[in-house]
């Protein structure tokens, strides 16, 4: 094994609790309410078919105007209740790791600039990492695009690649991009819903991935 | 089986992810940011429990004025991020049937007056219903005595008694005082944790439960 990709939020900053807070908040306004653990097991997955999953919850189809402000009051009320995106445990340090030793990796995540700017500022993340953001594919997780995007501009085989993701959605894309899926549990899902969506091992987080390097074959 | 216990945060009404955050934002305001995940994961058993717990991950014990600071500091967030707790769904219905067809049941949780009014009230439970409370008790979860006190109000036997609840240690808490558990997915555990920590039946949400009343034996 060669590389890894990582999932951003849940996986290497802790964001997915304001994130279900903001859209819960976001859908109450609107007049639809919604439930934060539906939210919550939906988070990482492309936005449209995340809103389309919460019209199927809600028994009618969104209108695009809907959509919009739904969208809007989400990136607000996100950034309200968390202008800073904290690093979860061993995030910067893993990341300073695989540069200073020459580890392939890079992010591959269904957000985008300019909201998840904050996040990889505090990780350190700069021009030098690759980043595949949501919109440089047409479909977003859990179809494979993202991972096989940020594959190819790595330089390396789909089968030498892990794919590092809290949720199932990244497990699910992983498997459909034929590279092996690492689960965190950073991100508030069970241990058995990852193993079961198909991960090839499950750790805390970040720095308990450090951790195992060596068992995952990527280390010279 | 004649009686049901209810835990309330996660179960009868929509809070957990604003707690999860509200107590995010004053361990991160105290100077010791706690993920969400792990906090999560302690959203329901006593609070002594929780600060020790959170202490545990930070490597040092809490001051008794830190303490107070983040008991303050929560409650005011919690209140700012969502003044008006939504019910989950089903829970007002749940609790209306129950009363018209005079079915036993009660409520035990580790929050407490007047932090919980607000729940209590979009719930539409008065006085008639019992309700035993934190301050009640000499130990809340996962101790069984927040469900022993309720049952003992209800004027049932324990082995007559389900808890229904979203976490781990309302499902130990019942194992404990010789109840069986119920699960409900609504607070965002997942459905093999709630399994593993003793659940005798896992349901969606308090919607999903009232469909099954009859198979628990509580239907007339």
């Amino acid at each position: 094994m060669k590389a890894l990709i990582f999932d951003l939020d849940g996986t290497l900053v802790d964001t997915v609790y304001p994130h279900v807070l903001a859209w819960q908040l976001a859908f109450a306004e609107a007049g639809m309410p919604i439930e934060g653990w539906r939210l919550h097991r939906r988070m990482g997955m492309s936005g449209g078919l995340f809103k389309r999953a919460a019209a199927r919850e809600l028994g009618r189809n969104l209108s695009d105007e809907e959509v919009r402000t739904l969208d809007r009051r989400h990136a607000e009320l996100f950034h309200q209740l968390l202008p800073t995106p904290p690093p979860l445990p061993g995030a910067v340090e893993l990341l300073r790791f695989l540069r200073e030793n020459k580890i392939i990796h890079g992010i591959a995540t269904s957000n985008r600039r300019p909201m998840m700017n904050p996040a990889l500022e505090v990780l350190g993340v700069g021009s030098e990492t690759v980043v595949v953001e949501r919109t440089d594919v047409a479909r977003a997780k859990p179809e494979p695009d993202l991972f096989i995007e940020c594959q190819q501009r790595l330089g390396v085989r789909a089968e030498e690649c892990y794919v590092v993701g809290d949720a199932v959605w990244d497990l699910m894309g992983a498997r459909r991009a034929q590279m092996l899926g690492i689960g965190l549990l950073s991100g508030g899902y069970g241990e058995e819903e990852l193993i079961r969506a198909g991960a090839f091992r499950v750790f805390r987080d970040a720095a308990d991935l450090q951790n195992w390097l060596d068992e995952l074959g990527l280390l010279p």
